[in-house]
């Protein structure tokens, strides 16, 4: 099995970069904490022998050589960028086990035929620029990389500014990697596994997603001169919303998710009306169908809402995968792998969306899970203990080892 | 009557400092437009022989000396600070139309037993550091000096930090002076005086406010795979809240007004159900008596939205002042003003808050209103005439002289 006091080691030094206010991370994309982390990921991977590529996104290819000069690498990726408020594990967990399935390699020295290529994805949580997992996609073709360039955080900055700005843009052309097979490792970021006393979770699917951005527009005017029938009130519309979103996700149970983590109210001053709210609903489920019936429901009743009070309403895509079925042979390997170990396991849909979604569209592709405390994430709260993150790293080491051959 | 065209080329003058977005203006209290508007108005006062007191809140008196040494002022007073997109008019009419009451009685060389004195209070608006009528609070005794220098803005700036970095920190103790009586000129802010096609407004009262503000607990957490039924969602309770403070002020039209200007979700990220929502309610009435049982009721039914989604509900009230009924001799005075001059009028409500609310606990107060283009105010587009503008003006120099007599 894997050195799981070692990968803990590694997953507590990496929270020692950019610390959050309560005991998680705020390391934030493409900011410095950003780049101090993946300097340390770096250092990390050349100690262990793996040589750097480097994107034109700032996604970090670190690779472990085959001993067949034809044959294509297996990745193992996720990502080291956080939430603003993140936990320390989503997304570490699985690039950090990744090192750590290399350097167990080394440990025993063993040699695989297909290289291992450990992966760092840049922005995968989309929280500073959307949409969510935006270097895997524009690997994977689905976005271009002016359009990535030009994605902004709510200062305005750029991605493609900021990418420089922090010394991470790199020159290899993106995409242009092929890949043999693509495993991630991930905590389960739900409640699930936990409630049901399980070690693993062999990932099977990940459910679908849209994120639509709401303009609403009102007329700005005072709350104490302006008589209720005169008010244009676009505050009032998005209240509206969030309770209709609230009520579609319900009506389409089980299932299904919506709900609303962002809004900006302009001018955003007690005394006034506002003028516009912008804000974006996150609707998910693993069934296209319904994925689809929710989106169309949302807008229809989202303006008819805003009709009715004569607000404004646009509504934008800002970020959207469709329901991803995962490789029916690697899941197969990671559940023949969790079985051969002794773990306790079942299938479980991805709540999530993760890179792999994305590498799902270039190779064969597949994740596995294991447990979080309450199925907390998006929480500096999230946790893990020593021995579930190593559970699932031994697990990754054995479906590792059978596709990249020894 | 007032020279029209000196007062409007004034008022277009302030309004180039700290210009808006769209128009209007962007000069919130205690910032460097601030110091620069304050700055203008000190020397155009200057220029018309007044002598400026400046007291420890900031507040800007400028007095016209009379001729009985014993008597009390007359004040003329309001304010030029702004919304963030705020208006060219609400506030500096006031201000700038002082100021013209006493360079036309320089023209004409009238001389008055009582002093006048035009007064910029600080931090009328409550935009930047809430409550409203923050100086004249303190003025009227309603405030603590102590408590209006810990006031924080959205950047956790306090009052007491910023009034000392502009340089407007005087050494007048806050409520030394006295006042004969108090008269503030200000547009409406909402729509009546325009579908009535009145020139005037004579305000007899000042509706009463409360600002509530409420922190809403919820559980951070992932808006994928965090399940609907374990979800403690603070931003559906917001929703819930903003919907209920509408159909509470609804059920008590006529006469009540209620809504949500600001909100903030923490950590405000689109895949993150917020751990905290903070957002004030504004309620307002002529009505001491649904003043208080709007208060109760939204207080109450936000705690049962609360309890249902098992979110924290804590309230605080961070802006309070109760209805106003002007002194009726001042109010006579300024009706029969207006009746003198021939203009049409009406009596009126004052809907937002005004520093003449606060003097009102001193001395004789009373407001003059004109009217604004479709009641609009606290919005850029916020407009007059220059005709509606010296109309009101008028009425002020005559109700003012008949006060500081002659
Ligand atoms: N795994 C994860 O939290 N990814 C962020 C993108 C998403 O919102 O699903
Ligand atoms: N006149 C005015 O807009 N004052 C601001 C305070 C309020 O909200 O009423």
């Amino acid at each position: 099995g894997v050195n799981g006091d070692r990968l803990w080691q590694s997953l507590m030094d990496m929270a020692q970069i950019g610390p959050g206010v309560a005991g998680g991370n705020n390391r934030q994309t493409l900011t410095d904490a950003d780049a101090e982390g993946r300097r340390l990921f770096q250092r990390w991977c050349e100690e262990a022998g793996l040589t750097m590529g480097v994107d034109r996104m700032g996604t970090m290819f670190m690779t472990r050589p085959g001993t067949d000069p034809e044959a294509l690498p297996v990745y193992i990726g996720s990502h080291l960028d956080t939430q603003p408020t993140g936990g320390k594990f989503d997304g570490v967990l699985g690039v950090l086990a990744g090192l750590e399935v290399v350097r167990r390699l080394n440990d025993l020295g063993v040699k695989t035929k297909h290289p291992i290529t450990v992966t760092n994805w840049s922005n995968e949580e989309g929280a500073r620029f959307a949409p969510a997992m935006l270097a895997s996609g524009v690997f994977a073709g689905v976005h271009s990389l002016d359009y990535a360039y030009a994605r902004k955080d709510p200062e305005g900055k750029t991605y493609g500014e900021e990418l420089k700005r922090i010394g991470w843009l790199g020159e290899e052309e993106v995409g242009a990697r092929k890949m043999h097979a693509y495993f991630e490792y991930h905590i389960e970021q739900g409640p699930i596994l936990e409630a049901e006393n399980k070690q693993i979770g062999v990932v099977t699917h990940c459910q679908g997603l849209w994120w639509l951005e709401f303009t609403l527009t009102g007329k700005e005017a005072h709350t104490g001169s302006t008589p209720m029938d005169l008010r244009v009130n676009a505050g009032l519309a998005f209240a509206r919303i969030v309770e209709m979103v609230q009520s579609v996700a319900m009506s389409e149970q089980p299932g299904a998710v919506g709900g609303v983590g962002q809004v900006f109210f302009s001018p955003n001053s007690r005394n006034v009306l506002p003028g516009s709210v912008v804000f974006t609903v996150d609707i998910r489920t693993p069934s296209q169908e319904k994925l689809d019936r929710m989106r169309a429901r949302i807008e229809a009743e989202a303006a008819t809402i805003c009709a009715d009070l004569g607000v404004g309403c646009a509504v934008e895509a800002v970020g959207h995968f469709d329901p991803v079925t995962f490789d029916p042979v690697l899941v197969g390997r990671v559940r023949d792998a969790v079985t051969r170990l002794g773990y306790s396991h079942r299938d479980i849909i991805s709540g999530a969306g993760h890179d792999a979604c994305w590498a799902a569209k270039l190779a064969p592709a597949t994740m596995i899970f294991c447990p979080c405390v309450g199925g907390l994430s998006h929480n500096e709260a999230e946790d893990i203990s020593k021995e579930w993150a190593a559970q699932g790293c031994d697990v990754l080491l054995h479906a590792v080892l059978e596709t990249a051959e020894v």
